[in-house]
């Protein structure tokens, strides 16, 4: 992946070339070669290679790291890897590990492992490890005091340019990746923000009261994870200051949290919407895999199965005109893609706050007019084709009726329920879960049997 | 949205009061009052407020900005509402925004203008900033030399510390949010990188190419946008430069641009998984988003009439035993839903990076497992259900078992093709529109249909 020049252009998938080579060298026991292999690498590339070797050599691999290189490597290891990784772990190793890791860091590894190792590990290590621990453990992992390290620099708004750089000085080991300093008032409350470079091109006595930003935006400690991203994204940040009810400052979090937030929910929602629960896409076990997606399964089975005892009530009309039957794979495609589709835009802009509970009424009246709209066209052309076929104009009419009906009832629904649910404050992507798509298929089959039986009824 | 510290805490919708104090004031005609409200909004929140009005108001309040803000303003403004804006804009107007945005939110604004406008403005704006324009139009949007920024701040690796504090000083007002320097070398090549933080800690004398990091990070123009965020989330930038062939420096993507290319691919793919071909969530015309969604409808409304031309080649089955219809709706989901979980995996896995195309067989092994698990899982409740409700334990064996080999085949599938297109270079999100669910939809019926028929004429 390196050029001559030593830069790197892409970030592509390991080589299977240097695995190859891992894989040789972990054959032939060659720790020293090994050594040298991955002491070039950085973490994250170390990272890929453990990833991509069986599960019983990547242990050889990662023991040959130093604890402190180890923690790096560690977290940039996908879940499912990590955890087996550690369950091959002795307590003393995990907590040389997590004494090197940043406070964050260190908060998720421990909230990973089981209960009673975790209290082993807390009080393994070093009293001011454990009290950073303790600190950060209680928030729920999901608000902003779940994703905030410890480790910023923040500065009194009485001090000097000069000692600003004096406190950045010491803290240069712990807080890495420093883009802003934060400035507290008399009160220890957060009352401006100055970046680096600014700090860069201030003179060394200058108050730094006097070249800071009073208009710093920070987060609660408990605000909820997504809001944290879309205040990043919204004011384009690199780093924000997380503050309690007192505004007080108590943490940071940095871009590349909310990189890592960001794809976990747009994760979250693709799965949920395709009926997959929480299924790491990295797991390598067939059981787990199967346990997040049979869930959607068997509820999709029993929903087809009520189908199938609605189907059954319009017997009668089946047995009339058998064609009837063959149309019910378009009626509940078409059912199913036009709610998706709605679901699918709404569930996102919810996500991403490009659609919010102001404007419901607008959404839903523009979602019922594209609904109306693709039911007419798609509906007369599934009336002639059914006419044709069947030789019977007024049963094609019926059915092209029913598909415009269907189409207009599938559109408002997939739109209004995700919507609704965001009001109750349930994650809306489980619109498109095997409640709403099951539901429907029904209402689709209902509508289409109703007004074929209702024709059949009337004209005969 | 403020405090009475001035402190910002959750990015909200916009409030409906601040809306509707707005649109007061646009009814009075109060340009004093309006300007008074909109001068202490920062531009993401002025640009909710415009995206919040009705589309004759939103002109009104766009107008009274300063053509320095207007243009943050504008951007952060959604396409949809950006471009009906535009398109009442004067070629004078545009220009006076040009000139004051960053080189790339300029070349954007000028790629979503018609071509003709596009040359006008150019020709109208100020010789330096058509000459940058001309640099980055001709890059294709999706790509690094697409989405960079000209604004960036690079030194001789021969400077010392205190000129590029100067030149930093010299570029304070062209090139905000600056984090990293970068470093060239005497033949005008990327050689190393400086933070603003090692930069602040650095004695004024010291030789820039003695405190660089010479293992700096790059992209090439050329690289596709997906790479690139890709390399910077692996290595947790908060910019990267971009360099041409001959590694020389041309340009820098900063965190929030990779942020929203973050946001824009997820987008795109979750759209084009729910059958969306680019929807963007703020449209507002009714024809444009019927347009986006018609495409799938149509072809899904075709694949269901081959549907039931294949289900009507079994037409003397359905005639001896009417029952077998009842279960064309559960037949259909549990292949669909097995085929868009699968598919969902890959097509995200492939998304983030962490599905290769290194490890293709053991990937479909998995699914294979999986898929397999699930159907032996299915197969049997549905075979009892249907064996009992038709009395008919023989025939609810062969429905069991045709679900157990749906299942297997629509995970298989759905796993297949995403790796086959990306293999192929086609976007893997396809795997979930009309094609592959109409054909998973139909390959169903078949097995279905074809085990029934083959019992049903075995044993009669």
């Amino acid at each position: 992946m390196k050029t001559q020049e030593g830069v790197i252009y892409q970030a592509k998938p390991i080589s299977g070339k240097l695995v190859g080579e891992a894989k040789a060298l972990i054959e032939k026991q060659d720790v020293r070669g090994l050594e040298e292999l991955v002491a070039k690498m950085r973490p994250a590339d170390a990272a890929d290679l453990i990833e991509n070797l069986a599960p019983e050599e990547r242990a050889f691999v990662f023991d040959l790291l130093e604890p402190e290189g180890a923690g790096d490597v560690l977290m940039e290891i996908e879940p499912p890897v990590q955890e087996r990784l550690l369950s091959g772990l002795d307590n003393r190793a995990i907590s040389e590990i997590v004494e090197e890791l940043d406070s964050d860091d260190a908060a998720d590894l421990l909230g990973d492992l089981p209960d009673e190792r975790a209290r082993q590990i807390i009080e393994a290590v070093p009293d001011e490890v454990s009290e950073e621990l303790e600190k950060l453990l209680p928030y729920p992992e999901d608000t902003a005091g779940g994703i905030m390290a410890l480790e910023f620099v923040s500065i009194s708004v009485n001090a000097t340019v000069q000692d600003a750089i004096e406190t950045i000085r010491e803290k240069r080991e712990e807080v890495e990746n420093l883009f802003y300093l934060w400035i507290t008032d008399d009160d220890e409350k957060l009352a401006g923000v100055v970046s680096m470079r600014d700090l860069v091109l201030a003179p060394a006595r200058r108050r730094i009261g006097e070249i800071m930003n009073p208009d710093v935006i920070s987060t609660n400690v408990a605000a909820d994870q997504e809001d944290v991203v879309q205040l990043v994204k919204k004011y384009d940040l690199v780093a924000i200051p997380v503050v309690d009810s007192q505004n007080r400052l108590v943490g940071r979090i940095t871009h590349d949290d909310i990189m890592d937030v960001m794809e976990e929910e747009a994760d979250e929602d693709i799965s949920l919407m395709a009926g997959v629960i929480r299924q790491e896409i990295a797991e390598e076990s067939t059981f787990r895999i199967s346990r997040a997606r049979l869930p959607w399964l068997i509820a999709g089975l029993f929903g087809g199965i009520l189908a199938a005892v609605v189907i059954k009530q319009f017997e009668s009309s089946l047995e009339r005109v058998l064609a009837i039957s063959f149309f019910f794979p378009v009626i509940m495609a078409m059912g199913g893609n036009t709610g998706t589709q709605a679901a699918t835009v709404v569930v996102r802009g919810l996500a991403t706050g490009d659609i919010g509970l102001t404007n419901v009424g607008k959404r839903l009246l523009m979602e019922l007019r594209v609904a109306l709209l693709n039911g007419l066209i798609c509906g007369p052309i599934l009336g002639i084709i059914s006419g044709v076929w069947l030789s019977d104009f007024h049963l094609g009419c019926v059915v092209g009726a029913a598909l415009v009906l269907i189409v207009l009832a599938s559109g408002v629904i997939g739109s209004a329920v995700p919507l609704m649910l965001e009001r109750m404050n349930v994650d809306p992507a489980l619109a498109t879960g095997p409640f709403v798509t099951t539901s429907n298929d029904i209402l689709s089959l209902l509508i289409y049997l109703g007004m074929v039986t209702g024709f059949l009824s009337l004209f005969s």
